[in-house]
């Protein structure tokens, strides 16, 4: 069997169901982040590492080494966000073709510093070495929170509602006007090339005991509910006339007479939250996260409890609604989640 | 420029120069690991990682996936006995073809956790995503050591004698076999295919106030003593007569006509240690190290005082002696290090 035909979800589930069992407080594979509880403390290290391969996630063409610079950063910190935790350490390693200009990674290292000044964040190491094809980049992102603060992803409750901080589906759209050289979209382009880790909102939502379970939308929120609902035991309902969508997307979709929900649905990259929290604090929560910052946060639909006697595919974990009636068929068909070695 | 006419000694100088200087102990780039002191504790975090890209420092086709997951960490595991530390915990990064097989995967995972648990280090976390050509891969270590024990790069002392753990050179001659498909040389192949981290001895060194440095052997002597006399500020001798060849690597030089110390002094990936210690506690330190390990360990030069006004290129910080006579010309000419973005 090819690794295509077994797909990422199955191979990190193999790879996970294969390791000794942990102990003392300390959580591996599974989550946005690893949990180290420090000694003799009631705070723990958050650890995360994404790589990024040139091709797969990014032009170079596309997009300027500083705004690569950045968002390798970025896509880190927004794990430390999704637990609830700091940012403090990081450690880039790249592999570089030999021909590339020095200049390039001076511009690189520009937009990598701009984002660890601006969240303190200090590097301290990593390495360098020669690539036979395109650059990939691999960062590892140590944070730390208080341990009763950290937001998992396997605590959502039934009966919880789900929300998420931001827009959904901005960051998709933007990549097909990078890609089709759609200058038109600004407001798009930007959140797809310079995305913001919502730390403070994280750190915010991990302080109420009401938010039960946590991630950030990373593969799309198809993909991201799924993990939720897969180690939490639940099962989900979005309601999609709820999702929140930028003016700019809805005007993007009808130059382009596409469906914003399914930018919204599949598409990946947003890196804002999806938490799930107690239904009889929504007046409460919402109201104190307004005023802190000035913006609401969008209920996009509840977690439900999962079915004993149910077999059916993972995927049907997430029901999708409209105005109270379940949609099925061919458009649901869409709504699946980005696999990186999916065969398609 | 291109990065090619930059190398990556100074590309790492570059990155390491513009950033904030660290403080409470913290030690970041320029080491074989980080070093975050914990909290409360004598005791501090040790942090490394490195990336192996295929067809720079693997070939499938050379290499078992159950060797390539094994020595993926014990490259690692190498770093933290550099620095005298215990192994805890350990990420990983794939960047993985689609249409790899699935029992490729496997087998490399049953190589990566059978050093798991011969060492104790716990998996907890990573990353896996799709490639476009061939497999890249990132392993970040965490261990952790006593403060006062930690060794560092930058505390050689003139007058210093240099030693290392094991002979030299058998990594690269057995990179050769391996190349050239000639399988007469077992041992030299083994000692490529499947190093041993020194991490036993790492930590009895750790513990010896006459040690002053210590750093692995990865890229090659000459290399890495370089990064010892440049970070300490001093310059070195090397007595070439007194370098540890292996019984193999000898009969492989007479064989295919090469000369034996030039794969020991530029051959990379031997991962035992080299360290500066004491010249009056050399009778001691032998022989409390014999006596644990059933083997000496080996001197091979001197750390001499820099010379404030010698402005000449910093290859020629170490010298190269035969029996007490300086060697110079064509031979030494090649006792350069490896240079990962090297022009040739």
């Amino acid at each position: 069997m090819k690794l295509k035909d077994l797909g990422e979800f199955n191979l990190i589930r193999q790879i996970a169901s294969d390791l000794p069992s942990l102990k003392e407080g300390i959580v591996g594979i599974g989550d946005d982040c690893a949990v180290i509880p420090k000694s003799g403390s009631d705070e723990a290290w958050l650890i995360s590492t994404d790589m990024l391969v040139e091709g797969v996630h990014f032009l170079t063409s596309k997009m300027s080494p500083v705004q690569l610079g950045a968002k390798v950063l970025i896509v880190n910190l927004s794990d430390i966000a999704a637990m609830g935790g700091s940012p403090r350490f990081c450690f880039l390693s790249m592999a570089l073709p030999s021909d590339l200009e020095v200049s390039w990674i001076e511009d690189f290292f520009k937009g990598f510093r701009n984002i660890c000044s601006l969240y303190d964040v200090l590097l301290l190491g990593g390495d360098t070495t020669h690539s036979l094809n395109g650059i990939t980049l691999s960062v590892t992102i140590i944070g730390d929170a208080k341990i009763t603060d950290i937001k998992k992803r396997s605590t959502a409750m039934p009966g919880d509602l789900i929300a998420v901080t931001a827009t959904l589906g901005d960051s998709a759209a933007g990549l097909e006007c990078l890609l089709k050289k759609n200058p038109s979209f600004d407001y798009l382009l930007n959140q797809h090339l310079a995305p913001k880790p919502y730390l403070a909102e994280g750190r915010f939502l991990a302080k109420e005991q009401s938010v039960h379970s946590m991630m950030d939308v990373s593969d799309g929120l198809a993909s991201d509910l799924l993990r939720i609902t897969e180690s939490s035991n639940c099962k989900a309902r979005i309601d999609l006339e709820k999702i929140p969508l930028s003016r700019e997307l809805i005007l993007f979709s009808e130059k382009e007479k596409v469906d914003p929900i399914e930018y919204a649905v599949c598409g990946g990259e947003d890196y804002c939250l999806i938490f799930t929290f107690e239904k009889r604090q929504l007046a409460e929560l919402i109201a104190s996260y307004s005023e802190k910052f000035r913006k609401p946060f969008y209920v996009i639909g509840e977690v439900l409890a999962s079915d004993p006697t149910d077999t059916t595919m993972s995927r049907l974990k997430i029901l999708y609604a409209e105005h109270g009636r379940v949609v099925s068929g061919e458009r649901t068909e869409k709504f699946r989640g980005y696999d990186h070695f999916a065969k398609n």
